[in-house]
């Protein structure tokens, strides 16, 4: 079993679909929130479910580190170890080991890297990182990559680019000799990076887009936000109109409206739940710092447009309270409506793609009179 | 409106009944969780109420320096404010200003101390004690006392008692001219504490039970375990068989079963909450300690013979997982295992008791035969 795209409907580049693969159907464009560590940081499975979370994405480089590849397999996969039966993604581990480790060192074979917790010894190399991922059993899995550092030059961004595309390669082959080891019944899909490899300003980068699933964002590897954007638009018209386009680590709620609206299909980023967890919440108003004095006597809702079981319920006086006084219960529901911003939010915006195929479906059968 | 008591059934000392209050009727014996801060640290409302919580226990001192009586009065109260629509309990603050504040001056008015949180002076006095209660709107609320120290000679113990019981007075007259100010329709009550003084052993403590609703147990204050059994099972048949029995601060799921079979009503206490911060979790087989390397790869659930959300969905390699990552959710999920297993542990008594009676009920009727 592999993973299935289908689009349903398109709005000139943005397209709505559905994304079957082994543990479900997810409609795209879809947001990912992030469970690093096999959880969405305070939130039980069950509200995940609740707020009609259909895939999450678990980063292999923190779940390889702790509590380890095997254990989870033996678990039956993250899906068994953290009772989690809805799709999952995982990462390659290429992100973290560049941001996140010390003294790396990378070869064409792989990446030596000391883990950021103990400071031990690791060697991910494209194999490793399909093998990880395999074992932790996810429905969609990375290609391991390169992930280059902004501002580089533009030998610097090439080279670095086709060891990213051949590792891609070596990817495939151990993934397609590997993938019948997933921990259940059925298969995983491995997604090839398009590299989307940044330059300086003024140096055009390199790209290659052969066989690419999905796009990389170099977002947090330090560029400029509206930089990402045009690489991402300039990236997008290359890429096969049939598969699901992944921008990893995007973004806003502005910003995963506006890459739904050029085509982008899958997007993941921790900003909804780290954000929430120091006291950012977005809401139709905007963002709302919760931790200001202005909220201590505020009996409304964190957004009155918001229909989750947090402005359902509490006022942003209690939840104010909660972080001025660090209670444990503002990170569960701040962290809560945040996620569900960002599920209204894609679900808005697929809504308007299907209302704009109608609107075209419409004023086309309407046409010239007979 | 008061409160109303009524005794369902009895086994020997134990007792089976309602307590109806303003936000409810309440099974007692009764466990209350704690809601310090206005929230059981890290569990939504929604979820205490699924456990079938059917009061909450929450902390004047503590909700006096934050957010603040005024703010808390102006949304409703403690039930607006932490939208917790059943029954509430505050202590009277006077275990805090003992236990945590800094340079308190106890005098015959009153006790002026320092915030553990900023140093700043306050003076909590029976009447500033029951005002702050009035205003977080509780539906019962616990007259002003002096906590005696561990260990105290006779005479101490017997001025701590007298004055307690002076301010005991104090508290109830204030509590009867404002009652009518809780920031809801309908009235609170204050439950007057049977003061009982501990004393160093072989010195007999000092205790008067006139008037006597509650008990007020001097666990925390530092004598040992024993000691304080000891004392409550001498206290309690002093008591008033038609009122409610209190026991402040206790205790284990052995000691709650054990206190209610002696015919305490109702109990209170942090330690499910903050053990299980601490990856200590309560279960039918004893107490199971989740950040054990032991867990790492145990598929089974903490309690085989729980049906508690956490043990119907997550093993205890999961949770220890999160434990040893320190992962928000752990502190969430241990903590809704051991405030369901707590209740469960009191249904289990109020069945007990329901069949002790019916089990004698029955042996009578069918007496000597014709």
């Amino acid at each position: 079993m592999s993973i299935q795209f289908q689009i349903e409907a398109t709005d000139g580049p943005a397209r709505v679909g559905h994304l079957t693969v082994p543990h479900g159907v997810i409609d795209t464009p879809v947001f990912m929130p992030v469970g690093t560590l096999a959880s969405v940081k305070g939130v039980p499975q069950d509200v995940l479910e609740e707020l009609g979370v259909e895939i999450l994405l678990s980063n292999t480089y923190h779940l390889y580190l702790r509590p380890g590849v095997d254990t989870i397999r033996q678990m039956g996969g993250l899906h068994g170890f953290m009772s989690w039966h809805r799709a999952i993604l995982t990462d390659s581990g290429g992100f973290q080991v560049f941001s996140l480790s010390e003294l790396r060192k990378i070869k064409e074979e792989g990446v030596t890297f000391r883990s950021h917790l103990d400071g031990g010894s690791h060697f991910f190399s494209p194999e490793s990182a399909m093998a990880a991922q395999i074992g932790l059993g996810a429905d969609i899995i990375m290609a391991f990559d390169e992930c280059t550092e902004y501002p580089a030059e533009r030998e610097r961004a090439r080279a670095s680019m086709e060891m990213t595309l051949r590792w891609a390669e070596r990817s495939k082959r151990y993934f397609e000799e590997h993938k019948e080891e997933v921990p259940w019944t059925g298969n995983a899909h491995v997604g090839r990076t398009a590299h989307v490899g940044t330059a300086a300003p003024g140096c055009p980068a390199e790209r290659s887009y052969a066989n690419a699933d999905t796009i990389s964002s170099p977002t947090g590897v330090g560029e400029p936000r509206e930089l990402t954007r045009e690489i991402v638009e300039s990236t997008l018209e290359h890429l096969p109109a049939d598969k699901p386009r992944y921008l990893m680590g995007v973004g806003t709620p502005e910003e995963i409206d506006l890459y739904a609206r050029m085509g982008v299909d899958m997007m993941d980023c921790v900003l909804p739940t780290r954000a929430a967890r120091h006291g950012l919440l977005f809401t139709s108003q905007g963002k709302v710092s919760i931790k200001q004095a202005r909220h201590a006597q505020d009996e409304g809702p964190v957004d009155p447009n918001c229909g989750c079981r947090v402005c359902s319920r509490y006022s942003r006086a209690y939840l104010r309270h909660l972080y001025a006084s660090n209670e444990l219960l503002g990170q569960v529901l701040n962290t809560i409506h945040n996620v569900s911003y960002y599920l209204d939010t894609m679900r808005a915006v697929r809504h308007s793609i299907q209302l704009g195929e109608r609107a075209r479906f419409l004023s086309e059968r309407s046409g010239p009179k007979p």
